[in-house]
Parts: C-alpha cells; sequence; structure tokens
C-alpha cells in the first residue's frame, strides 16, 4: 500500500518528529498534508495526540479523518475526546457520521451529557464550557480529596482547582491542589478559596471574557439555576473568547458580516459576500446625501467653491464620529458605562467635540487663508459647519452605541458604517444652510 | 479619631463583609471612598488582601495609600506584593516615596529582582511576567519534588505547573502537580509534558498573546538568551494583554493615540488631547481633495450635477478600504499572512473588488436610472468609477497594514484615518478624469 513508500527506518523518524509536536501544529500539517502521508501520520501518532489535534481541525479535514480511520481507530478517538470536543465535532461531521458516532460509539452516560450540551446555543457559555472538572464535599477530608485525584481520569491540567460543593452539589468554593498538599491537617473549608463570580450556560460567551479580564480568574465555573456546578471554563479557553469578541468588533465596525476563518484560502465570492451587506446599504442611504446636494445644487452652481470643503468636512465628521464610539463601545464592555450614563456620554463628547473643534477651526482658518487664499466668508462658513460638525459627531458616535446596546443590538455594528451615513446626511445639511445665511445665496 | 462614628458591632461586620469581597471590587470601592473610610478599611482588611486589592489601584490611589500606611503596614505591604506587582507599584509611585521603599523595606535578594525587573520596557514580555514559580531538575525524584512543593512559599494558584530544567538550569519541560501525585513511581522524566513555546523578556508582550491564542496554553515560559527559564506568563495575565492589545488596535483603527483608562472620569481636555492629532493630520491632508476639486472646478460649474455623488463614491472607497486592511490586520495578527504574500493579497483584494463592485455598481445603476433620472453619461461616468473605486480601496486597504507591519509600524494606525485620505483622493482623481472622457467637457 502507500506506506511501501517509506521504509522502516524513515517511518520511525517520522514517528519521533511528530510524536513531539504541538497538537496545533500537527493539525496544521494535516490541513495541508497530500492523502497518503495523513493515513501514515494518523497510524504514527499516539492516540492522545491524535484526539487532541484533530480538535484543531477545520471542519471538512474532521469529516475527512473520520472516513480514513478504521471503526476501531474512531472508538479510540471518540473515546480521547473530552464532551466539549466531543460535542463541537459532532456538530461539525456531516449528519450521517454523527448519527453513526451517537449510536456506535458513544455510551449512554456520555451521550446524556453530550445531548445536554448539544442543547446550547452558538456561542453561549454552555457551548464552550467543558463538563471535566473534580469536585469534593466540603466536608470531605483533605486525605480524601487527595485519594479522589489520585483516583481521578482526568488530564491533568483539569485539576488545578479542586471545586467544594455542599451536600445538595451547591458550588461553596474551591482548593487548589498545592494547598491540599501543604496543608493536610487542615480542612478543606479551611483552605477554601471563595467564588468571585459564576456564569449561567445560556448567557453569551461574552460574560464569561468580561469576567475574566475584570477578576483575572484561572477558571470561570459555570453553574445551574440551583447553583450547582455543572461545568468550567479555564483562563486558557477565555483568551480564544476575548480574541474572537474584538475580532468580531472590527468587523462590525468596518462592516463585514461574518469574518471567515481563513483569508487566503477562502475563495474571494464567499469574501465578497460577507462584505457587501454593508457597501450596499451604504450605496442606498447616500441617496440623502445625493438628495440634499441636488436641493442645493444652485447654492453650488453660484459657489463652486464650497464644493472643495464637503470631502474635509465629510470625513473630519465621519473620524470624529468613530473615535467617539469606539471610545463607549470600550467602555461598555469593561462595564463602565451603560445606557443609564445617555446624558453624561452627551455632555462629555460635546465637551470634548467643543474642544476638538475649536482646535480644528483655527488650525483650519490658517490653512484656508494661506493656502486657498479663501474668501472671508467662504472661510467662516466652512469653520462654523466644521466645529458644529465635529461636536455633532462625537455626541452622535457617543449615544447610537448605547441605543444599540438598549435595543440589544451589538453595538459595534451601529458604530460602522451607520454613522458615517448619518454623519454624512446632517454635515451637508449644516453646512448649506450656514452658506445660504452667511453667502446670502 | 474617625473611627470613632463607628461602634464595635459595626466595624466587625464591615470587617466580614470586605473581607469576602474580591480584591478588584474592594480596589474599586477604595477608589471612591472618602477618606475616613479607607482609614478604616485599610485596618479592617487581611493583610493579603489589602496587598491584592492595592495592586489594582489606579497610580495616583496607590500614592494616597501608601501615605496612610503607618511604617509597619507598609512593610507588610511590600512584603506581602509579588516582585511583578511590587515593580509595577514601584513605577507607578512619586520618586521619592520609590526611593524610600527601595532603601528601606527592600531586602538585597528582592532588590536584585526588581532592579532586573524595572529594567524591562513597557509592554514588553518582562514587564508582564512573574519571577514567582516553582523548577526542579529532571533528575529529582516525584517525592523530592513534592517536598519542594510542601515547603514553598509561593501562592497555590502559582503551583499549578511545576518547571523542569537540567543541571545547568536550562528549561526541558514542565510537570503538572496532579499528575506527581498521581504517579509517584514514575520519574518526573516520564510525567513531563513538553514546551510548546517560549518567549524571551524583551519581545512585545503581543508575541505572548499571540502564542497563547494558538496554542491555548496555560502559562507561557519566559527564558534568556541560554534558554533558563526566568519567568512565567499565566493564560489569566494573556487574558488582559489580549483584551489590551486589540482595544489599541481598535483605538488606531478610529485614530485614538492613546486609549484613557476611564471614560467618565477623565477629563474632557486629556480626551480631546488623545483623538486631535489624527483629526488634524486628516484635515491637513484634506488639503489634497479640495486641492483636486479647485483644479477641476470649471468641469463642476458646468455639471454641478455631478458633485451630489462625492459624498457616496467616498464612502464606498473608504468603507471597502477599512473592510480589506480589517481582515488583513486580523491574518497577520494570527500569523496567516506575512509581507511576503503581497502579490497575493492584491490578486485577492483586487478579485473581492471586482466582484464587490460589479454588484454595487448594478444596484447603483437601477438606482441613479429611477430615482435621479439622471443622464445615461452621468451614470456611465458614476459607475465606471464606482468600480475603479472599490477595487482600488480594497488593494490599498489590503497592502497598507503589510507595508506597515514590514516597515515595523503598528498595522491598524495605517489602517485608520490614512487608508480614507488616501482613497479620497484617488477616488476624486478617477471620478473627474473619467468625467472628463465622457462628458467631453
Amino acid at each position: 500500500m502507500t506506506e511501501k513508500n517509506y521504509n522502516v527506518d524513515q517511518l520511525n523518524k517520522i514517528q519521533e518528529t511528530i510524536n513531539k509536536m504541538d497538537p496545533v501544529d500537527i493539525a496544521d500539517k494535516l490541513e495541508i498534508l497530500p492523502e497518503k502521508d495523513v493515513a501514515i501520520w494518523i497510524k504514527l501518532l499516539n492516540k492522545d495526540l491524535l484526539a487532541d489535534a484533530f480538535t484543531e481541525l477545520r471542519a471538512e479535514n474532521k469529516a475527512r479523518i473520520v472516513n480514513i480511520l478504521s471503526e476501531e481507530s474512531i472508538k479510540d478517538l471518540v473515546r480521547d475526546l473530552d464532551e466539549d470536543e466531543l460535542v463541537d465535532t459532532l456538530q461539525e461531521l456531516p449528519a450521517n457520521i454523527t448519527k453513526k458516532l451517537m449510536d456506535t460509539h458513544i455510551d449512554d452516560n456520555r451521550r446524556k451529557v453530550v445531548n445536554e450540551l448539544l442543547g446550547y446555543p452558538q456561542e453561549s457559555v454552555g457551548s464552550i464550557m467543558t463538563v471535566n472538572f473534580l469536585s469534593v464535599k466540603e466536608t470531605d477530608s483533605p486525605k480524601s480529596a487527595l485519594d479522589k485525584i489520585m483516583a481521578s481520569k482526568l488530564d491533568a491540567e483539569k485539576l488545578e482547582q479542586i471545586w467544594l460543593t455542599d451536600q445538595s452539589l451547591v458550588l461553596i468554593g474551591f482548593v487548589y491542589i498545592a494547598d491540599i498538599i501543604r496543608n493536610q491537617n487542615k480542612s478543606l473549608k479551611e483552605l477554601a478559596k471563595s467564588i468571585t463570580a459564576t456564569v449561567t450556560p445560556y448567557e453569551d460567551q461574552e460574560v464569561v471574557a468580561k469576567l475574566s479580564y475584570r477578576y483575572d480568574l484561572g477558571e470561570v465555573p459555570v453553574v445551574d439555576s440551583e447553583n450547582r456546578l455543572i461545568g468550567i471554563v479555564p483562563a486558557e479557553d477565555v483568551i480564544d473568547v476575548v480574541h474572537d469578541e474584538l475580532q468580531e468588533d472590527m468587523s462590525n465596525i468596518t462592516g463585514i458580516s461574518d469574518q471567515s476563518e481563513s483569508y487566503l484560502e477562502e475563495s474571494s465570492f464567499k469574501i465578497a459576500k460577507t462584505r457587501t451587506t454593508w457597501l450596499i446599504i451604504c450605496l442606498l442611504t447616500a441617496t440623502m446625501t445625493g438628495f440634499i446636494i441636488h436641493r442645493y445644487e444652485s447654492l453650488l452652481a453660484s459657489a463652486v467653491a464650497l464644493t472643495a470643503y464637503i470631502p474635509m468636512l465629510m470625513d473630519s465628521g465621519g473620524n470624529a464620529g468613530s473615535q467617539a464610539s469606539t471610545t463607549v463601545i470600550t467602555s461598555l464592555y469593561s462595564g463602565e458605562l451603560s445606557v443609564k450614563d445617555f446624558f453624561k456620554v452627551v455632555a462629555k463628547e460635546a465637551s470634548i467635540g467643543l474642544i476638538t473643534g475649536i482646535i480644528l477651526v483655527i488650525i483650519n482658518f490658517i490653512r484656508l487663508m494661506i493656502l486657498d487664499q479663501a474668501q472671508i466668508r467662504v472661510n467662516l462658513t466652512v469653520s462654523i459647519t466644521l466645529i458644529l460638525t465635529i461636536i455633532f459627531s462625537k455626541v452622535m458616535g457617543g449615544i447610537l452605541p448605547l441605543i444599540a446596546d438598549k435595543l440589544d443590538v451589538d453595538p459595534t455594528v451601529m458604530a460602522g458604517p451607520l454613522i458615517t451615513t448619518v454623519v454624512d446626511t446632517l454635515v451637508l445639511l449644516i453646512y448649506f444652510e450656514v452658506a445660504s445665511l452667511l453667502l446670502g445665496i
């Protein structure tokens, strides 16, 4: 078969090398290796490592690998996957494979847990938590806790914190394994650290990210409505959530609907699709700006010089607006702001806008005098519009995210192209009205 | 003194309550409590908890608290702070207090470590790592490793991973404490996990964030040039780095030079200062767009209708450009892209731009025909400009971050206001040139 291309020495060498690699790197390689090499790697990899690498693969490659594996190897793989990894896998595989796995390779106990986990919505806490943790009763002795640790089949990295519950399994605290070892004469209760924060499985994963960021938690416990521990989210997984959520925010701000995972490999059509929606919306709302300019066409015809400052005014407004919205979104995220601070934000942004606006107007006034030798009336028109633009854009940029938050829309979605459109429209209106007044047209 | 306002019962109750709080919440309260209550809290808080809360305070409040504390309490506080926390504190306190602390309260051993840590630049790995870790020789027996754990004075959370070195202290691997307990008959070498990645103290903290994100590391080891372990960065601290770095990216994109920590409390002047620089730069570069419009004034005068489409074209270009740059920045961050993919990015964005552009042109053509009943030549001018704008903006948005990365400038700085300016200028040039050709003016 295919293996004939390698002699025993070569295979030994490959085996030694790949079993020293990190699962993430192995997965990266498996994504690009030719079919026959993939088959060899799978044979040569330790089972644990194969399972770890498998969970890192993209959906289509998971299916490909399952198809290569023997029934026996699939059984091993399924057994080596943690429940949460198993659930992720089941959600990614084609329905027929999923069914087969559930029926043949998952025993009744696990099927129950798996089915529960499958029930949590995407991006919920339940969908990212692990159910692999060790809990003991707070009345247990340190000795019996250590016995449970010795008997536990969990990976050692899941045993850093041992969770304490009361008789009815309600979460009370946790102990560090090192503290148990160092203080075997103390009771678990004495060694217990208190719980800073818990989350429930139906909350958005962002909640975990915010709590971990605020309190620097090593693990966030997930509890049910009776406060019984049902899962945990370790800090290393929270890193992914923080990263993905902020990435999503950035995409929203620039109007990308669904950032694809891989840029170079994804087809241009697919990427174009994620970007087109917002561009179309902006195009259509630009009917407003077009309409305004049309209305003031006679004004513009008699003072064409005014046109020259439209781009500058629009850009200044747009930039000023996104600055405000970015700051407010940041503060919303860290919990410093909420919608009840609406008027504080208005006041704050108005005063920031006034300060910034005055500085910009001074610089711009000089620029227009020297470079453009603009008429004083034109210069005044531009100056007044500029300061009103900056103040107005800052205030709009500040309150739009708050309104979005109140409406349960992601504030970043509002912060993006929408602000530009709103600001543009108003800037032009202000500009032409001021011009009509000052230039007397 | 001030304490007279409370009776013993009340004080007991306060003591009980605050000693159950999380240090972060305590710090939040200390920031806003009146002076006399702060003094009471400090007296009533457990020393460990006070030290933990102290590290969470803002600089000015740290100084305030140090001034309230007795010499004895300062000594306790300094002793209870980890070296990295101590260094952060020293950097934040006024020079005279820092000197006093260093001279009076820090012994020679610690002073050496502290001085080393003080030497690492801001936002470097060295500035965020902790030097509190436990390492043992790989040749040690599990029993002797456990003895070292029992004897260790480190907080239990620092003892989750025990690091293994060879005789010359070179980092070789690590063991989980749970694995030592469960396998006391195996050698540490057999229990060892291999090191996926290491960092050096002078690298940017972003490197730690990227590695942790990619490999889901619980702790990232920091080594010197000889590969000897000198510190670690735990995942819960990496969360802060990931958060802060992405936040910084978002601020950069909208042209905020230095996002302040607290929005509502910070003065409007300070916030205005962080936002003004980029607005001024944009204002000045807008001289370009103004200049171009001036040059084509006669063209505009004879076809004022053209002006109506300038905002739409500029916004479409700006949005299309930021979409591309956000995607490329994301892929740079995850390591998928580098500057060597320059031409791949150009090709990719050109084809995405072509697809998106065609869709937008069709929609826009119909819109202009129906809503504006625009002349066919004007419509054609706008359509041709629009598709060229989209393609051009996408390509520029794609390559500017790559160029920035190559030049060791933060790509997000390039992605912000700068793209808008570059795109605006080119859009206008294209527009007027196409108009001159088609309208024959």
